[in-house]
């Protein structure tokens, strides 16, 4: 594969450029059977826009989804689906100052070496935040497959600068609030503040960073593989993928540095249910690759925009000489809540590519009723 | 692929199990034309044992590498390389009790789920530290490969429990010093200390862990993709498959989560030599998913040792009753420092894949004299 | 990857159904800097309706492509180019009966098996020619890369039914001959004589199979693998993936079976630029799955029509008897020559791919002038 | 994957040259809990050496396998198995002359320029016909694996020279009589024909080709894809892996370009089991990609020996120069009967690949007693 396809069997490959014709995503290896609406991604299409516009950017782009194949009377055939959204409301001559001066933070340099100044570069194109929306749609089709199995994906806001929630949210705490607050935290005090950080940040010109916390439920002992296919490194390859995450631990995560084995150790147990589960989940629902049966527990560290108000140093690549750039366009002052349905959709199409590898989910899907 | 395998153009699989007859790798897409003899694979092998054996496993194996195929007159032929180790000094009879008494951190339970119960359980199996042997074998590959184009792929000991040594070292100090310590940390005051933290641990029946840093030099700008073939994104997943990783971060890492934009964009300068560089390096080296031609800079947490010779709780997987269990066998106290030249190995043979990928590295390789 | 992709460095995946909304292909791994209009697939798409009608099904579409990505300031960018062509001119009522009762000779029996009955059977959906227009789609990329090497790759018709040229023809006379006629064939004294035959299949309510030769010029000498990555293997693969095909061979091909050594063997001799080259040309350019320089062979021999005109018998799935079909819809009697820009596609595709993957195309194109 | 791999499930990688110390095979994906034994590999290994020594090269070794990784109490455990065997019986020097002189039919100049000349030339090193003993390493674990599905892989000899067998063999013929005639033909007159015939080219210092058909019976309805992962597309790339192969054919095979519709589509009809079947095979159980349930059949053109004893014209590499060849060394004057365990095994491989990949063969295998 060339590079923008992820997965083995359940293979999602992107397309489209922030300023291009459109956004899409195919998808080769889902199952056939499944029942699939246009409308089903409109309620993760609309996750990206908070509801509180004081927070995001100004440019509102209100996308609806297109299926163009793969679907025959109301199911998935088992042939590629290609979804798309439009790009509309774009403005490429903000951004042409960019070609010559590349933005701190941004690709934009590295781009043009990489791909010899062919690249588009209007709003970062391929590198624009606005690619993720095919990730969100391959998501909304991950997730609805799993919803068969009852497993549940939930990402959230853990914290926004030093805002950060301690708390351990139940599943319901996470479906009933996190929606509430446009910073997607379900800790409602929290999320309040860390509203009030974003828009101090944007008040001063600037953006702040965040982490996202991410759970797998009922995800089934037995996922993934040693080493190399393993299910953390294949989520941690997805999750890197969305370029403003910077780190990604799971369970205990970088906590375990400073923990003694006996402190680490998640000792096992009969539950209940007379099945095997762990007391402690510091393994984060993974152990040697494999899943453990417990819930899956992520979490990413997400970058501050790079896109901000305020002066910034670079260098004129025509000239090598040294310079001073004032981005124009319309930039979020923080891109974290606008991530949390990214973070949930590679996390959902990793674990149906595992899941679909293994023959647990089949080629032929039989929906339940 | 199936699972086993690494890369896609320098592709690595490794195979064997800690207590089978070899702990071996296989790499496809080796350029032709490398010098290679079986003793350059000697002083990464002898990294993985640590000098001071007071903190070390009481199994030692003195490992010495045997190549297989691919090689003709001393050079690589472009063919298939296949390198293995012996397994010597096993004692399985250690092992026997875990078959049904899974040990708490490790993938016993999750393993013999995935395997119907027919994996090779002694040892760990294909599960053990044993086989990151294999990584270390293809590592040396790698890292000879990359020094004919003046890259240097360098790990070393940054964090032992709460042990942490704050200093940004050299090159040369790191190469001077991190072999000096038995934990290899460059930063000697605190190497003593960490050495310390481990024998006590060892003392108390228990295990530590801590934190490598891994910095990549002089690696091109432009390398990687954006999205699914980010270079992140891939020594993200390289990483993870170090089974004991339980985070992975660049640059800033998590710390970027409380960063403002205005301090975490890295300002971009025409530096003596008329080449752009970055003033600082918050990005890691990697802005979307590609090379910025600056250091790049990698932490990965790493887990205590989940076999401690305190008594732990667990289930009896026959009788599905609570139980308790005294693992036998010989630990490590802490893994960190055997795991430095698996970092370092994974680190080189995913630049070298990526390096390939791009024609940087041909196909037939001129070496330098 | 999950089925509907082909190439590892050129990677060229299809989409859509002969009834959906359109036909289309995305692909990852075309070069930067290749200029490229929509225009510029008019000719390979045209091809594919052979202009006296009296030979094609009545079903004409001329078909336009759309490109949705990958392009910017009239060049590739780098990222994954998506090209559409609309389905129109679509009677659906005419392929209700097969949903039940399978077309012998076509997959309708076995696609139902696969996909548990949610494939689009209409038109074959998935498994209709139509679908080839996207392999067409990528041959013309792909034919447009390989011109800068002075690669070309023509195909031509060899024979109908049991009409056969035994001319080798020039290239000059293929460029010049094969479009005259309708039968794509160079021969135009057979040329007639194949219209003749087609026509009186057609006349018969029949159809007639036949054999497309295909010559790749120029390709340099070291392309391809031993064993399973041979050039011959995935010129074959990709041969075979167009599903009328039921044979293939290369150079001397079947005839090998009767030959001696001392008859097959191609000597080698030094030509007048200094150059190696083979006396004959028995291997068809690829010896141990590497080209040898010399002109690439290869023939495909093309089934008749499934669809036809008589009565046909089958069964009926629902009730489990046997059964009887008059297949309405508008079919070809002969769809060797609509074939032949299929076939060369798929070759230009594979040969790309390959010079990719050693490097000979580089990632970023530089274009002569 | 980079060249020497083949399959996505069931990945099947050779190494190991003629002349070097082993030849051997890594399986990525056999499912855990499969029987196997060193001993199981024997039958397969010994067909590759026909009884009647007089047919077949002086160099004969008696290969038996060694299984270094992946079992455990006599069961696969589901990591990857490597099996090898050692190379003994090597005269070296017979090579030493094609260094520099390329011999006609073989890949020494194309693999010298693809591999920079740093190949292992010595008696074709990874082009060698001994490599394919990996092949039919792989093989007998493919088999293995099928017959627990009650599928069987069937290859013999159909034609020698001008000596061909019309008959359409039942399965008992085939298991009776091919290993009877060390031609493997189970037309016992024929047979005797065929030894005939290479005895005579044996004793002109030449060499004969032939034809080898394979049939898989009691594969199920549905496996396979449309388009490129098409079962036959990926059964031709296999056979078109063993380099000798020149021409690869389906049931009616190059017999379809002569044919109308109306005789080459096969009817389909209830039978006394009350499933679907076909009168005739033209198709050769595959239609669209897609196994129809009816015998797989296929055939294959292998090319004469290029290694003759007769004097050949080729070229000095170093010089520049026209040049003739006596080459030295051991071979057989006719591969044919030497490859029916071969294509035998690349059929087993592709067909329990494809069988994984749809689940029908799980991860974890239950053995039927």
């Amino acid at each position: 594969m060339a590079g923008n396809s992820l997965g083995k069997e359940f293979v999602v490959t992107t397309f489209g450029e922030s300023h291009g014709k459109i956004i899409g995503v195919l998808i080769d290896g889902c199952p056939a059977g499944l029942s699939l609406l246009e409308e089903d991604f409109q309620e993760d299409l609309d996750q990206r826009i908070p509801a509180q516009t004081i927070i995001v950017s100004a440019r509102v782009e209100k996308d609806t989804a297109n299926i163009l194949s793969g679907m025959f009377n109301g199911k998935t055939t088992g042939a590629p689906i290609v979804v798309t959204v439009d790009n509309k409301d774009i403005k490429s001559d903000d951004y042409v100052q960019i070609k010559d001066l590349p933005r701190p933070g941004h690709s934009d340099y590295s781009a043009r070496v990489r791909y010899g100044g062919f690249n588009d570069y209007r709003g970062g194109g391929r590198f624009s935040g606005r690619v993720t929306v095919a990730l969100v749609l391959a998501g909304t089709i991950a997730k609805k497959l799993l919803r068969h199995y009852n497993i549940d994906v939930l990402a959230y806001t853990k914290a926004i600068g030093k805002i950060k929630s301690e708390k351990r949210f139940s599943v319901v705490e996470i479906c009933k609030n996190r929606n509430v607050a446009a910073t997607r935290c379900p800790d409602l005090v929290c999320a309040k503040k860390m509203e009030e950080a974003i828009v101090a940040a944007k008040n001063a010109g600037d953006s702040i960073g965040g982490i996202i916390e991410c759970i797998a439920l009922n995800v089934p002992v037995g996922v993934g593989n040693p080493l190399f296919d393993a299910l953390d490194a294949d989520l941690a390859k997805a999750l890197f993928g969305v370029s403003a995450v910077k780190g990604v631990e799971f369970g205990a995560g970088f906590g375990v540095a400073e923990m003694f084995g006996s402190q680490n150790n998640d000792a096992f147990t009969v539950n209940n249910e007379e099945k095997v589960e762990t007391v402690t989940d510091n393994a984060g629902g993974i152990l040697g690759g494999i899943s453990s049966g417990m819930p899956i527990i992520m979490r990413v560290a997400i970058k501050p925009t790079p896109s901000i108000s305020r002066e910034q140093k670079t260098v004129n690549l025509l000239t090598m000489e040294n310079a001073t750039l004032n981005v124009g366009g319309r930039h979020d002052p923080c891109i974290v809540p606008k991530a949390v349905p990214v973070i949930e959709a590679v996390v959902a199409i990793t674990l149906v590519d595992h899941l679909t590898r293994i023959g647990y989910i089949p080629k032929v899907f039989e929906e339940r009723q």
